[in-house]
């Protein structure tokens, strides 16, 4: 390794694709024991016949592995590259609910060639899943669960999951359920190897398991995932039927894309679908410049603001020297106190009941910033400006912080009840809000108690 | 079957809270067929001696599983009301992690109390597992795993697990190790189950799987598990010896624990170590003072260059009209480019070699960003100001949103560098910046343009 290198190691996927690109390298040597997800980005960053020549050194299982994987531009551009059989195989073999994203993702002649490669079954199992509305949890659910009978005996069961083991999204929790498909219960592997020979799936299943419905948010699933610390959230229909389950993996992906989508929002950025590098300039373009607009003439009122009290500013040109910092601290304070809400409110740890219990412990800890924010200003300004004009800084800087964080906690429940999301609450409109607000009070008191 | 419903009006822990609170109820009944979280939050909003008889209506398996839900105020209320007894079967009983977690929240003497109750090889491994700093995958990772022998067969490796059920945090992914403890790859359940009888655990475990450091970041663990959709994650030390694993779920409350520090840390507010509403009014004031203090010594530099500009000021008042709208527009663009670059560095999707790639694209985007803005200010300016003061409003406003998505861009990148957290850029770190580059920038062009 060359002495230049500091930056970190090659990665994984760097080295499958240095290994691949070998001219007489096996594929079949440079993927074994590699990583499907690994081997996946080195296909991405391959040539579409390279890439090719690698995926089919893989068996069929395996196949399917990485291509769920790749990226979506990655999944065309190979797809198209393969043969009907191949491509046939390899859907058949995808887990229900990654064939279900790719569905989604292709055009309309997409596809029909996709469900042309499928067998009846499961492409009726395919349209269902891909009609469900993105953003629910029937979007993200998949169909593939084991299942198992109530009657059956510890034995049987096991031996039912043997044969499901290569088909299922996981065999380590069962659905239990009737013959109207109504769930009854679920039933662990763990619990089941725990069972004596004689016991039958009905006695020894969860009776009470945690369910959620295909139809809503798929927030919501990840919020019970969470908070049960389940692998397999069984979903529902409206009569209680099963239809899918959510697995912890789904879950976790989601928490991390509503973190994101959450930070973009709370910044003022409209969702991206994919990675920001990846992400055409044009659609990052408009993510960003509505907001920004909106924001313009949204501070248009501070500068009319400004603008009413030039009388008051041009007989003390000193106040202009305090106002950055009292705004900024107003739009400071009031966006730690929209990030708290919009994060708990995020986590599920402060319900919208809990509004008064925040608002009254907001107070005590605003007054307090407040107050020794007004101190701080004060020492930084004793050399910049005389008595009143500092006592009308402290007094304005003291409202100032006190009514941002005020806002800043309860917009995230106003939009919330609007059902709107809270986080779009956290970042530039807020601060926005509290520039207003304090270009007003700062030069209210100012007019009110210094001579004109 | 009782459907549990979250979203409804009276959470299960309401419910449960109810029907323990019956002063004729048998509480055996009230909590039969409820979740252990449930249950946990319910008990912490009875009194000790109702929380206590609940708890006893439990068997010792379910005790264990109830406390380690608990939050750490009720688990000292109600360990503390324990008879010596009880409290050594419920901790005997609680997964590894569960219990060091435990043990790092109390006091000396209560961590002496707690040693003083277990069993010798216990206490030495809540020991190890305790002595981690925090923060590191060690931490967060639990010892009490289920553990093949490379040359069993499968049924006796089937065997083993069905043994190792009852303590394991897990049995769907085993260890297998050599006589030194050096971990030789992975066995899961599934792949157990479709072995033949006569198959030997090392020719169908994974023998290359991934694994993590003991003294890693815990976020690491969190994104490998995230990245290869894991169950378990094997932890070893320096010598490639098995030391404990951590698990799906620990990876899910790390990304959630995460999104809310990065949050918090990005809208410059100290991380908390407990829910917004169990955190005491003086540690909330602490979280959030130390920023906005130090914010507004920077903003003295806004400050002073308006005083600077004092006589350009002056001579032409009707550009203080649109100093809020540019320096708000300035701190807004640099706000959203951070937050997508921060966002970027923390999914992984973005890393520090991308910077370069990261800035031509934010060059192309903030132009015409810039561009947009300029229009939308001038046209909002029209009646308010005259085509020279236009004039460099507008060019301003080209220029500080540039220069504020640049800035939001370079920051994280710069903070990572150094060793720091990126999310500290993204909120009024950066919008502080852009105030004072805003301010030299407006009023450096208008001295230049306008005639004083």
């Amino acid at each position: 390794m060359s002495e230049t290198e500091v930056e970190a190691p090659a990665s994984p996927a760097e080295e499958i694709a240095a290994a691949l690109a070998q001219p007489d390298g096996d594929p079949r040597a440079a993927l074994a024991g590699r990583q499907a997800a690994d081997i996946a980005t080195a296909l991405e960053a391959l040539p579409t016949a390279d890439a090719l020549a690698a995926l089919r050194a893989l068996d069929t299982a395996r196949q399917a592995n990485v291509f769920g994987y790749l990226k979506r531009k990655a999944q065309a551009r190979l797809g198209a590259a393969l043969d009907r059989g191949e491509r046939a195989a390899i859907v058949g073999a995808m887990s229900h609910d990654e064939r279900a994203d790719l569905y989604r993702a292709l055009n309309e002649k997409g596809q029909e060639a996709l469900l042309g490669v499928l067998a009846r079954a499961e492409r009726e199992d395919l349209r269902r899943l891909a009609a469900w509305p993105e953003g629910t949890v029937g979007s993200i659910m998949t169909s593939d669960y084991a299942f198992l009978w109530p009657n059956m005996t510890a034995p049987e069961a096991l031996e039912a999951l043997r044969r499901q083991a290569v088909d299922s999204e996981t065999v380590y929790t069962a659905l239990v359920a009737d013959g109207d498909y109504r769930l009854l219960g679920v039933l662990s592997l763990r619990d089941l190897l725990l069972a004596g020979d004689k016991a039958r799936v009905e006695a020894i299943m969860d009776r009470d398991p945690v369910t959620v419905r295909a139809d809503a948010d798929r927030e919501d699933a990840a919020q019970i995932i969470g908070r049960y610390d389940l692998l397999v959230l069984p979903v529902v229909d409206a009569e209680g039927r099963m239809v899918g389950i959510v697995t912890q993996d789904d879950a976790f992906d989601i928490v991390e894309e509503e973190a994101t989508e959450d930070a973009l929002r709370g910044a003022s950025v409209g969702a991206l679908d994919a990675d920001v590098l990846d992400t055409p300039l044009a659609i990052l373009y408009r993510a960003r410049v509505g907001w920004l607009v909106l924001l313009v003439f949204g501070s248009m009122f501070s500068g009319a603001g400004l603008a009413a009290f030039e009388g008051t500013i041009a007989a003390h040109m000193s106040l202009l020297f305090f106002l950055p910092l009292l705004i900024g601290s107003g739009g400071n304070a009031g966006a730690q106190s929209a990030t708290l809400t919009v994060r708990a409110l995020a986590t599920g740890d402060v319900r919208p009941a809990d509004y008064g219990r925040m608002m009254v412990r907001e107070v005590a800890v605003a007054v307090g910033l407040g107050l020794t924010m007004a101190f701080a200003i004060a020492i930084a300004g004793l050399l910049r400006a005389d008595a009143p004009v500092l006592t009308v800084v402290a007094l304005s800087m003291t409202l100032i912080v006190l009514i941002g964080s005020l806002l800043g906690l309860t917009l995230p429940f106003l939009l919330q009840r609007a059902g709107l999301d809270p986080a779009t609450a956290s970042g530039p409109l807020v601060t926005s809000l509290c520039d207003v607000t304090g270009v007003l009070i700062y030069f209210g008191i100012a007019t009110l108690l210094l001579p004109v």
